[in-house]
């Protein structure tokens, strides 16, 4: 039987779509420029039977799986492949505990980040990771990639909250992986092994996230203004060397304040070549004396200005810059986005450097940086149906890759291999690791079918 | 040419011992009862080269290699098998790098964690893991067996703070894992596959290790005494149920207590059933506030009495029993000790279940526990040379394994599978997650040279 007919008879009519628009539209996420192909058929997996029935189908017809959430992956990881069935979690939406005692809840892979973040808080309880796209994205996507996002700089990134995942493997079987407990070390870390491996590995069905106290902290904003990168990226080091580990600082640069300058008034000064938001959640006398030693280094690194804030109003009007500087951006033409990470104090050189780089390709390069990470989205804006620009804009993002790597930085610090960093990824493993990798996969998923091409260099 | 002499050809003498008492030092760790075997000679690397010297004369004569720390690991991980090469790390005990600005120090597989952490803290970070073994066990053993410790319950284990290795395969390459960035999602995810994995998929060389600043923290304690076991649990779930995540939250036992008055006068009443020992590192009135909380939760659980302390010396005296519980058992006996974790709020249900057996048995059973993480130490006590006793202790072992596992628990919360959890693990994982875990180590170690029988089920 073909891969259709085993789906036809496992699942219902309206949880497999072939029509040319679904093909269209769950043939890539939103990786711009990355390949992709029109898969077979979608597949809307409602329960884990789905998941088996589909991935059996697939195994006895060595047909390839690309598991999906949202879509709203950066770096092509969910994209189509020749002949593939595209698998939609997106319909698996089931929070299906929430245990206040152990601190954890479990969620169906199409749940909502910002849905989880909202149910677990009824229980008094905190979800930290928050990536820009929390209000799409699902937790099998930030599974998938490993997702960071804003808080990590204290609180980590998505893998540090997972404690245990189920699995559909290669060969259809089911796997429990982890534990619900608060500790654990029976056998190999499988959990940790599946989370950031991009759906090449096994197809996460649920995960179970544990969980912090939502109450004991205190949002505090420090904002500071100043006339060039480099005395940004001193204030960012300056924070460091002080000890203070900041909840949040974000990094924009003066394409994005132009653009959002452009598009809202937010008393952003015109003149700022940068902008620093920090968060420190400290509760009470101890949150006011760090915020004001994040606002000291911000002075003593020539902020031409700084704003405090210690009303949870005030605080979300003075980061609102963050939020809207990507919107603001997408405003001005179709975006690539980048995603390095280099050490913290490498910030202000791996500006300049992109400085350059957008100087030497012409293109416009605007900076959204988790500052306090080293970790930097240099976003390349091209003037829609520009195809000359768009081949510069392809040679910058390469040149930012390999600048990264000779500041000692890693090629993708949130977003993911997907597609797009293959060849950094190459470049940066070297050959052993990458045999390491190769051997893993081979041995989870003999055949090849799931997600290939993904996630590591072939 | 035999391992032996391949050995011989690449090390110095004073690198290979070959002598009965050697061997038999060599032959095991502090597991109690785990079966272990001499090995034919024990090779004390001091470089790179010698690791990868040593692991390729084992590959070019299919010889078993255990690698080997500080050898105080209770699982039985360490314990040599017929015909193998212990290969011990304990002379790399090399801190080649602390990066103060990224938060990150590079330590050798042989640097004592006690070492490592006054080491860092001249450089005013802090490296968190605290297993109780912390004055003699290396990095390295930390790192095979994921070792947990006090803090965790806050602060996370091992596995939390390993951001890269460099590690010497079983086909002798090197592979340098993971990253020196904060953030970084470059490929699978083979630095925490290869932590708490006892040395069966590669010998750790040397870790790189995230920290975290040393000042910003003071430590208050909060000690409670209780009449019985329930009580003291009881304590334990409002803590977590009061969105309190304590900086340690341990527990010692009606025998511990009397084992430790029985050595010395540290003014524990001599009525208690069980004493909670909690503290909270929130600085100034955050810290005081929350410290005050703790002891409310004490006192309604039904604590018949409560002490606090913030002076630093007081909070050492105060929590002093907790220290002094294992080295007073021990004068009583033989220790066999235990590692299981089960949910917090089953932490009285399954200490009335130890009890049970204990009686059952007839044997002395002791509890420490990390009882804010659900995880348990049941140490029992045998009298010295008492062949029939010990085969008791042997079943209330078994038994202790699957009532943790009847709670939701996981037969090893921090130790680590070694050899004494195999059967446990087994009855723990299910057939496809063993099935996995045999093919990642088929993967990367095809041969099976590397610590073999230990940590997963064959």
């Amino acid at each position: 039987m073909s891969i259709l007919a085993l789906l036809a008879a496992a699942l219902r009519d309206d949880q497999i779509r072939t029509d040319p628009e679904a093909l269209e539209a769950y043939s890539h996420d939103d990786a711009e420029w990355a390949p992709y192909r029109p898969p077979l058929a979608v597949v809307f997996a409602e329960t884990l039977d789905d998941v088996v029935a589909t991935v059996t189908a697939a195994r006895d017809t060595a047909t390839p799986i690309v598991p999906r959430g949202a879509g709203s992956g950066l770096s092509g990881g969910a994209n189509g492949v020749d002949g593939s069935i595209v698998l939609s979690l997106e319909r698996m939406t089931g929070i299906t505990e929430v245990n206040v005692d152990e601190r954890y809840a479990i969620a169906q892979a199409g749940v909502v980040n910002d849905v989880l973040r909202q149910h677990v808080a009824q229980h008094g309880l905190w979800y930290p990771p928050d990536p820009a796209s929390q209000s799409i994205a699902t937790i099998g996507g930030n599974v998938a990639t490993n997702a960071g996002g804003i808080c990590c700089v204290k609180y980590g990134v998505t893998t540090d909250y997972v404690i245990g995942l189920t699995v559909v493997l290669a060969d259809g079987r089911v796997a429990r992986l982890g534990r619900t407990t608060a500790k654990g070390v029976t056998g190999y870390d499988l959990t940790s092994l599946v989370v950031g491996s991009e759906g090449t590995l096994a197809i996460v069905v649920d995960a179970t996230l544990s969980l912090l106290p939502l109450a004991g902290r205190e949002e505090r904003a420090i904002v500071g203004y100043f006339d060039d990168l480099v005395a940004a990226g001193r204030a960012v080091a300056a924070v460091a060397s002080d000890g203070i580990v900041p909840s949040a600082l974000e990094l924009i640069d003066r394409t994005c304040i132009d653009a959002v300058n452009a598009w809202q008034d937010l008393g952003i000064p015109s003149t700022a070549s940068a902008m620093l938001m920090a968060k420190v959640d400290e509760t009470g006398e101890t949150g006011q004396r760090l915020a004001a030693r994040v606002a000291a280094c911000f002075e003593a690194a020539g902020a031409t200005g700084v704003e405090r804030a210690d009303d949870p109003d005030e605080v979300d009007r003075l980061i609102l810059a963050r939020r809207l500087a990507y919107p603001s951006l997408e405003r001005l033409g179709p975006v690539l986005t980048e995603d390095i990470c280099v050490p913290r104090t490498r910030v202000p050189e791996m500006l300049a450097r992109i400085e350059g780089i957008a100087a030497t390709w012409d293109v416009t390069i605007a900076n959204i940086a988790h500052a306090g990470d080293g970790n930097l989205h240099p976003l390349i804006i091209v003037p829609d149906g520009d195809d000359a620009a768009k081949e510069r804009a392809k040679r910058a993002f390469d040149e930012i890759v390999d600048g990264c790597r000779d500041l000692g930085g890693t090629v993708t610090g949130e977003h993911g291999v997907g597609l797009l960093k293959l060849p950094g990824a190459r470049a940066e493993q070297g050959e052993t690791v990458q045999d390491m990798q190769r051997a893993i996969k081979r041995a989870l998923d003999p055949q090849g079918i799931l997600n290939p091409g993904k996630a590591i260099p072939a």
